[in-house]
């Protein structure tokens, strides 16, 4: 990273960097409705307003997979609105080595029928992904308009090679690695089967961005990818996903990796990360390197979020008579605090302050404290944007309790997190206790109890009924395919075709579908480094960096050399202290 | 209607008109899945070979308001590759009286930033109406992304004024008048309380267009628009929604308007009128008048429609045995016929056949002769496009019976439109049951009956539970505002608020929610023309031509005369005649 940009305008790539708009996200609240579109224009604006050369995005621009259609009709109008126009487009795409857009359509801004003036480049995230018949994405439809260019999409399940957009203005090129979100724990077992490659393109001096929609964080389940497997010659990674606004890029490994995580621009739920303030940024990358200039987006909604402790009837001064009283004036008195708090954050004197969010947690001794929390709402009614949802009471103890689990997570996230993984949980319980595979009666001839069990996850979370039939129709077709590629007698079909059901399973790892299993094996910092440690002990970690290379490497595909500190396999002895020294802090991604 | 046009290419309009494209209708079908993507492709192929000046559709592009990703997706992708391009348009958008798209959008063809080569223009239809949040279309989204341009949007429901897309090509001007579907009770309520007006633009010689899709044939319920609703001055009119293929304009009145009804580009069921051959059409406008040259649809899979009365078990000559075996040989060999004739249909040898629509309809005179269809639907699997539904079992003295009745529909549309009304009806009757008015007590204080039975309904068609909570939140709306504006005392405002739900009852005629009552006043053709003999007997029915006309017509808005015959009001003596004669035929449309 270099502060110090001397390079002419004509050989600066500018770049907005923005990830997780939620666009429609709570598109029905009479208040908070029109939220996530309001700002998702000021970030087409600042693009605008700062002639980029394109912007990039991080996946999950709409917060649904089957958005409204007033979602996507909005969407389009936007788009239309800032990215076509007369603005003449500065950058050069090198299509020879790059990725293949889906039914090879060409980069939109090449395409003689419109008059793109931004180009959009995103990836998808967990939200709009594809998905129903055909498996497409809501991305898709704003791809076919030309209106945005969708890229870093994987449609094989059993290895991930990722192409890179290869772009050039002036003097300096830019290889940008899209890896769209894949379910965290298939991608962390493509990690381990060494199935995840990288295709660099031939030549040097590439700066190359790697932008990923994945868990960052390790949370109660640890699905997450570990920054020990970023390879070494990624310069800048755009992590989306994560709510949290971390975007100045922090150094990780040996100092020449950069990770930005830009957070999502819009609240979309009430936890402590969801409170920091939201910003996109502004990337400019020369032959000099790279600088990142942070934006604090304005329309955002202030969100304030505290914690009131009442005090203890049982103490020798307390002097009310009434407990639950005393906690609502103190309750109100503090809301009304953080009303206050929230004007003086609002900035553009020009317009009215918008009505902020507020979230306070009140904790309470014993029950005698309590009180109607939604009567509280609604005497905050039409000063706050989220009076329904604005005090939370807990008590003391339940928290004293929570402080002593392993992982400090933020609430109101461990709340949501609980409530989908107990479905989750007791769907999985069932469906492997129903078919478990000790009494081969109950067992299933073609399909895998694995699969099965993300379907109908799917299902439940999505409320996409295609994901189950998908995956009958995907894996008959499968084991048809090879059933005729074996041709065995037809005596001996059955057989075969329960050799292939136990050939999946044993892909699959399905053996291994048990509290905490699976799950462990995905810790791949930790089984990535005892596997290296059992191979050698000097190569260190260099094992996991190959997985993320192409797996042939030639002398013509040598990666590129860094100027400070050429990089090689093995040279990067500082890996181990990759941890993220707050890895048990929490964050948001949703 | 001119067949000999010797006017000139460049003034002469060469319009593509198609109409109920269903795109989407049962895509998940494996065999005819994409019937309707190929078909709508062919017909835009056929635009672009034919260099159309434009398309017009008719409505119902789409086959579901929430259409699949995929079909969006599908459809954008179609339009690009067919729309945009570097053909010259040649016609000329007059905006200054011209209908205003919604947002105030410009005609596509004028963007600058898109090169549109063929301006799609269309109106909504039954299926693809505005609908959940913000009321939006799908074609909206076409809109938005300047595909197409979606006009004859109403959006009052209390009057529907008709404002023309007005174009120009060399001399001749060409005006459209576009009325998107409403429901049909609605509009007749609105004809009949001469709310409906079109807004004629200045000067003389234009050739009028008017685009509609409502109900033309007289169903179970008689909620259809009759013919002599359509005014004088309109020379054309596309009929949208009505199914079966009647492409070739029909005169009615005094010969000076035709009526075409493309008809349906793809069956969404297996009646009589979706096996008539599928037809799009050229229209050629000049001052020498028009012509329109039916276009046969080549990729529309072949529906062979057929009955089978089987042989009397009881008649003095019958040899078989078992009368079920005697049924299957006699279907299976009338189906092999079927397939026969579907298979000469076929006219472009080049390709394969595509599997035939069969729907045989088998009459039995006792049961003995009853047979599982299931079973010969799977005999003929690999054959025929649908061996799910291919044979239907009817009785004869059903038959017998259905034949006296008033109506002569085809039974198959029957039995949808049953089904669909069963439950229309026994919602209706529970609401207005529980919520009659003839117990206080019961009424409710804001909404009206009426409206909710409507808004269920809607719901239980589309699924979309947004239609409720609209309903509500507009009626609450409108009653607030209109509270505030009588501003009443404190102690008024329960009284207040009665007299205003009474009224909306009284201008919805909610009285006359009873068995029949409503449906008998929507009987247009019958009601005006008595409305019209008690004021005046010489006048005929020139009451229900000013429905349709501009209220407040002025020397400078005259309408335009006719070369032949010029008409005015009142000197439409022919319009008695006008009724379709075939009043009683059954008719399709989805």
């Amino acid at each position: 990273m270099d502060n110090s940009m001397n390079a002419l305008p004509e050989d600066t790539f500018k770049i907005l960097i923005a990830t997780d708009n939620h666009l429609g996200y709570s598109e029905k609240n009479a208040i908070r409705g029109q939220d996530s579109f309001k700002t998702f224009e000021e970030i087409l604006e600042l693009a605008s307003v700062n002639k980029v050369d394109f912007i990039l995005l991080g996946g999950d621009l709409f917060h649904d997979s089957r958005p409204s259609t007033y979602c996507i009709y909005n969407c389009i109008e936007l788009l239309r609105k800032y990215c076509l126009g007369d603005k003449p487009v500065e950058i050069e795409f090198l299509p020879d080595q790059s990725y293949r857009f889906q039914r090879n359509r060409i980069v939109n801004y090449e395409d003689p029928n419109l008059n793109v003036s931004i180009p959009v480049f995103t990836i998808h995230g967990k939200h709009d992904d594809p998905t129903g018949n055909k498996q497409i994405s809501v991305l898709d439809i704003l791809a076919a308009s030309g209106l945005i260019n969708y890229f870093g999409r994987c449609n094989d399940f059993k290895k991930v090679d990722i192409k890179p957009i290869l772009l050039q203005k002036g003097e300096v090129k830019l290889a940008i690695y899209g890896l769209s979100h894949i379910k965290d724990e298939r991608l962390g077992r493509l990690f381990l089967d060494r199935k995840v490659t990288m295709k660099m393109p031939q030549g040097e001096d590439w700066f190359n961005i790697l932008v990923l929609h994945q868990n960052r964080v390790a949370r109660g389940v640890k699905n997450f990818i570990p920054e020990s497997a970023i390879p070494d010659f990624i310069d800048l990674v755009i992590w989306g996903h994560e709510h949290d606004c971390k975007i100045t890029p922090e150094p990780i490994g040996n100092n020449n990796t950069h990770i930005s995580q830009p957070g999502s621009s819009i609240a979309t739920s009430l936890a402590l990360g969801e409170s920091i303030p939201k910003k996109v940024a502004l990337l400019q990358v020369s032959k000099d390197g790279f600088k990142m200039i942070p934006i604090p987006l304005q329309t955002v909604r202030p969100f304030i979020l505290d914690e009131l402790f009442l005090e203890n009837p049982q103490s020798e001064n307390y002097l009310y008579e009434k407990p639950s009283e005393q906690a609502v004036d103190q309750v109100k008195q503090k809301i009304n605090e953080m009303i206050a708090k929230a004007t003086t954050q609002h900035k553009d004197k020009s317009k009215p302050a918008p009505l902020p969010l507020i979230r306070l947690k009140v904790f309470y001794h014993n029950e005698q404290q309590m009180f109607n929390t939604v009567r509280i709402g609604m005497q905050f009614s039409g000063r706050v944007a989220n009076p329904d949802d604005m005090v939370k009471l807990n008590s003391i103890t339940a928290k004293e309790k929570k402080a002593k689990s392993k992982f400090e997570i933020d609430e109101d996230e461990l709340e949501e997190f609980v409530d989908i993984n107990s479905w989750a949980t007791s769907v999985e319980d069932i469906i492997v206790k129903c078919l478990s595979s000790d009494e081969k009666t109950k067992e299933m001839t073609v399909l895998s109890t694995k699969d099965l069990v993300e379907a109908v996850s799917g299902f439940i979370k999505h409320g996409n009924s295609d994901v189950i039939s998908n995956l009958v129709k995907t894996q008959i077709d499968d084991t048809v395919n090879d059933i005729v590629k074996m041709d065995p007698e037809v005596d001996q079909i059955a057989e075969a075709i329960e050799t292939l059901r136990d050939q999946r399973i044993r892909k699959a790892g399905e053996g291994n579908v048990e509290a905490g299993a699976v799950l462990q094996d995905l810790d791949l910092s930790t089984v990535s480094r005892n596997t290296t440690k059992q191979n050698s002990t000097t190569k260190e970690d260099s094992d996991i960096l190959e997985l993320f290379r192409d797996d042939k490497p030639s002398t013509s595909k040598a990666p590129p050399k860094k100027k400070n500190a050429p990089r090689g396999r093995g040279s990067r002895g500082g890996r181990g202290s990759r941890s993220r020294g707050k890895q048990n802090n929490s964050g948001t991604s949703y």
